[in-house]
C-alpha cells in the first residue's frame, strides 16, 4: 500500500552540474559570494531544475484549507467559521495571499481539503473534501488511516494536473497551528511547549490553555509515533494533502516554495517518508510563530525572509517569490568578468 | 552658505493620518500585526507620501560612482580601475544592479561623481564629475570644502530633475567601504575596528592592513568632527553626492530606499544635518560588511532583508523593492473584515 502511496524520491546528486553552477556564479561580475543567500538560492534552483540557466515557468500557488475538530476547544483566537469565510475571501481576491499572488502573477488555487462548509463551485476552487473537518483529536484520531491515505493521494493527484515547474504552498485552517505543533513535537522530540505558539493571536491565558489541551492530546496518542500514524492522530486534512502535494512535486522535480509553520510541519512529515524531498524545497521565511525557527533548524532550512509574519495562507511564499526570479536572472543575465572586461582581484 | 546648501526637512507629524493608516491596516482580513514588518512598511510609506492608499510612481534607481585616493594604499581586494569598468558594466546591463533593475522595472541611472576615467556619453550615464577621484586622505583631506559643497549641490540638483516619488540609492567606488568606515567611526564614536570590514573580500592580512591604514587616517583628521568636515576629510565624491540626493529626496517627500553600508554612511552624514530625513528612509537590508548592523542600529533602522549581501551597487535596494509594492497593495487591495464578511476574534 505505502509503496504506491509514497513515491520514491531519489537524492539530487549531479556533481558535474553542481560544479558548473558554482563556476557560473563565481564568474559573474561581483566579488565571490557577494550576493549571499541569493547565490545559494540560484544553486539550489539550478540543481532542482537540472540547468545552469534554470527558468521558472507557470508558478502555482496552492492553498489547502480544512477544519479541525480540536478548534472546538478554544485553541484559536478566532472562531472555526473563519476557515470557510477566508476561503471565500481568497477566491474573492481580498485576502493577503490573493493580493500578493496577483502582484507576482502567481496562479492561485484554493483546495477544500475538508472545510466544514459547502462552497458554490467557481474558478480557482478545487473541492477535494476528505470530510467535514477532522474529528476531535482529544477524543480519538483526527482521521482514519484510510482518510489519511486518501488525502495524500488527493494531494498527489492534484499536483500531477498542475502546469509549471514551481509550486508555492500555503494553508488555511482555524486550529492548524495546534496540529502542526503536535506533529513537530512528536516527530522531532522537541518539548511541546517549545512547539506551541499564539497562532492567530492568543493572549497569555489562551496560550496557557492551548498548551494544556495539546499536552493532553499528545499523551492521548502516545503510540502514534510513525509519520503517517502521527499525521492521522493529529490532523489535519490540509496538512495530509500538503504532504501528498509535496511528495508529488518533489517526485516531479518542481521547485517547492515552503510558506510558514504549518506547511513546514507538512514538510517534516513528508521528509520523514522521503528525506531527499528537502533538496527540492526553498524556504520562504521564518515567521513569528513560536516553534517556527526551531522547526526550520530541525529541517536544516535557511529561510529567505525574516519579516515577523504569522499569517500563513502562502503569504510568505508569495513575498519570497521575486527572490527566486532574481536568482534565475542572475544566472541567466549577469556578465562574467571576461565578457564585461572587468579586472579580477589582485591576489 | 549652509542654509542654501542644506534644505530644511521638517518632521513628518500627522497624527490623524497615522491613526487612519493604522486603522486601515488593522481592519484588513488578517490577525492584528500578522503581516509583521510589511505592516510597518505600509505605515511608513503612507506617512511619507501622505496617503492611506499610497502609490509608488516611476521609481528611480541611481548609482553614484567615484574613485578614492586611499585606494592606492591597498585597502581593497580589487584594483581601482574596477570602478570605471563596473560603471561600463552597469550601463551595458551585465551587472547585478542592471539585472535587478530590469526585473523590477526600475529606471537605472549611473552618475559619474568623480571616476578617474573619461566615459563616452550615452543613455543612462550622468556625468557630474567633481574631480578625477578624491585626493589621498592619508596625506590631507579627500576633498576641499568647496568640492564637498559642489557634490552636495550636484546631488540635490540631480534628484530635482528626476520623475517619480521613490528613489533607490546605490554606489560604486573601489575603496569606499574605507571612507564609510571612517565616517561611521567619527560620527558615531564607535571604535574603528568595529566599523571596518572586508569590503569586496579582503583576507585576514588585508583586513589587518586596512584597519591599520584607516587608523592613521582617522588620527590624521582628528579635528574633522562636524558632519561636513568629516565628509570632506574622508570622502568620497559619491558619498557627498549621495548626501545631497538624500537631502533633496527627503525635502521632496520621496520614499528613499537605502541600500548597503556605504549608502548608510551617507544617510548618517545627512541625518546629522537634518535628522527628520530618517523618517523618509526605508532600509533595504543588513549586509555582511562588518559595520553594517551596528550602523543600522545607530540609525534606528529596521532592515527588510538579511541575505548576507556585500555587493553594494544598489543591489539590496532593488531586491527589497517588491516588498514596498506589496505594502502598498496590502493597503489598497486587501478586504476589511466587514467587507469580506469574516468574523473577528472572539475576545
Amino acid at each position: 500500500m505505502t509503496a504506491a502511496l509514497i513515491p520514491e524520491i531519489p537524492p539530487l546528486a549531479d556533481p558535474a552540474l553542481q560544479t558548473a553552477l558554482q563556476q557560473a556564479i563565481d564568474a559573474k561580475t561581483k566579488p565571490l559570494g557577494a550576493l549571499g543567500a541569493l547565490e545559494a538560492l540560484a544553486l539550489r534552483i539550478g540543481l532542482i531544475l537540472g540547468s545552469t540557466t534554470p527558468a521558472l515557468r507557470a508558478p502555482q500557488l496552492v492553498v489547502f484549507a480544512a477544519d479541525h475538530g480540536l478548534a472546538a476547544h478554544g485553541v484559536s483566537a478566532y472562531p472555526p467559521e473563519v476557515t470557510w469565510q477566508m476561503v471565500e475571501n481568497f477566491l474573492a481576491g481580498g485576502a493577503a495571499v490573493s493580493v500578493l499572488a496577483r502582484q507576482h502573477g502567481l496562479a492561485l488555487s484554493v483546495v477544500d481539503a475538508g472545510v466544514r462548509h459547502d462552497f458554490a463551485p467557481r474558478a480557482g476552487l478545487l473541492v477535494r473534501k476528505i470530510g467535514p473537518g477532522t474529528a476531535d483529536a482529544s477524543a480519538g484520531p483526527a482521521m482514519s488511516a484510510a482518510q489519511c491515505e486518501a488525502a495524500i493521494a488527493g494531494g498527489r493527484a492534484l499536483v500531477r494536473e498542475l502546469p509549471g515547474n514551481a509550486l508555492l504552498l500555503g494553508e488555511m485552517g482555524i486550529g492548524n497551528t495546534s496540529a502542526a505543533a503536535l506533529l513537530m513535537s512528536r516527530l522531532t522530540g522537541e518539548p511541546l511547549p517549545l512547539c506551541v505558539g499564539r497562532g492567530s493571536g492568543l493572549d497569555d491565558a489562551g496560550l496557557a490553555r492551548k498548551r494544556e489541551r495539546l499536552h493532553a492530546v499528545l499523551q492521548r496518542h502516545a503510540d502514534a509515533r510513525a509519520p503517517l500514524a502521527a499525521l492521522a492522530a493529529f490532523g489535519g486534512f490540509e496538512i495530509a494533502m500538503l504532504c501528498g502535494a509535496l511528495l508529488q512535486a518533489a517526485f516531479e522535480r518542481r521547485v517547492i516554495v515552503v510558506d510558514g509553520f504549518i506547511v513546514g510541519a507538512a514538510v517534516l512529515v513528508a521528509a520523514r517518508l522521503q528525506p531527499a524531498l528537502l533538496q527540492r524545497c526553498v524556504w520562504a521565511h521564518a515567521g513569528a510563530e513560536a516553534g517556527h525557527e526551531r522547526l526550520l533548524a530541525h529541517l536544516g532550512a535557511e529561510p529567505l525572509l525574516r519579516l515577523g509574519l504569522r499569517l500563513g495562507e502562502g503569504s510568505g511564499a508569495a513575498l519570497a517569490w521575486p527572490l527566486l526570479l532574481s536568482a534565475c536572472r542572475v544566472l541567466a543575465e549577469m556578465a562574467s568578468f571576461e565578457a564585461a572586461g572587468v579586472s579580477r582581484r589582485a591576489d
